[in-house]
């Protein structure tokens, strides 16, 4: 089975090493990895096109893959990479069984509310409320509903685990436990024990 | 052709008025609305269920329409709500047209910079990167290039509009224009002309 190792590790000072890291531990729990950067981009005239052609590249290589493991650790605020969540939802309407794992175990309510300074106020429609006026999701999940709610219903799990602010991206225990469940119900289940 | 209507304007405390503005707009320009909110939520005993059931709802609402129009208006920080990016990536796993619209014409280069505090800088791989190492993606895009590009990819558009703060959710000026964009290419193509 081959897996889509979506995240936003790319974005880092040491990406290969760490993609190279998430690869081998792929290999080591029975899959095939598929992660981004796999392919190489074909050169373009503008800035615009070569986004566009990684883009193209993204979507060929998850369509070639039979699940996503995705890291969904908070990135640049208080949810998951857009790009990530992205390719979740993508994966998800393939009907691939669907893994995440984040390096925060901060719920998707306390982080807003941490964002708030804590001035959230619970409001007479009975959900809770911002100083903007804008409502947070409280339903005991580590991100917005339909991140959760995609992987819940693929039969997949999100593993969370609290780890030191400069190992945020780069600690892949949680990555590792992720790949060890994922293996567990999709590898046994395809040899029929 | 059913229109699926993504956004964090559920979060609003004046969702249900903004939503229907949007469902009656999308009807005048010939397209179904398809709107999250449209089905009730079932009783259940654990917040957890609650989220776990919307999601359900959502997805199903999706899986009924044709195109997707998502507010990708950065939302609680520098990007798209995770939500919305979760939408837009399924339905452009299921092939269908997919527009946006944003009511911000920073683009996402242009927000990462002021989310550092302008203090990018460009490195020896001749990537941007802040003063936590992590890139920036540089490529005039909206957001994501996997948020920009998917929508690229299936023929559709990102109208983006400069509003005022406290219109950020609610001005539907370039939702408007998104739906006649959709609709001059969409519907009519759909007609034969």
């Amino acid at each position: 089975m081959r897996a889509y190792l979506a995240g936003p590790e790319v974005f880092l000072p040491n990406a290969r090493e760490i993609l190279d890291r998430k690869i081998a531990l792929t290999r080591s729990y029975g899959f095939t990895p598929v992660s981004p950067g796999d392919l190489s981009v074909p050169e373009t005239e503008t800035r615009r096109q070569r986004g566009l052609a990684i883009s193209a590249i993204n979507e060929k290589l998850m369509s070639s893959a039979d699940l996503i493991i995705a890291n969904l650790t908070p990135f640049r605020g208080v949810a998951a990479d857009v790009g990530t969540a992205f390719e979740l939802g993508f994966m998800c309407a393939r009907g691939c069984p669907a893994f995440a794992f984040s390096n925060c175990t901060e719920n998707h309510f306390e982080r807003v509310r941490g964002l708030y300074g804590g001035e959230v106020h619970l409001g007479p429609d009975g959900r809770h409320r911002g100083p903007d006026g804008l409502a947070l999701e409280n339903f005991d999940m580590a991100d917005n509903l339909m991140l959760d709610g995609g992987i819940a219903a693929r039969g997949g799990v999100i593993v969370t685990r609290k780890v030191s602010a400069d190992q945020l991206f780069t600690d892949l225990t949680a990555f590792e436990e992720c790949l060890g469940l994922a293996a567990e119900k999709l590898l046994k289940e395809a040899v029929g024990a």
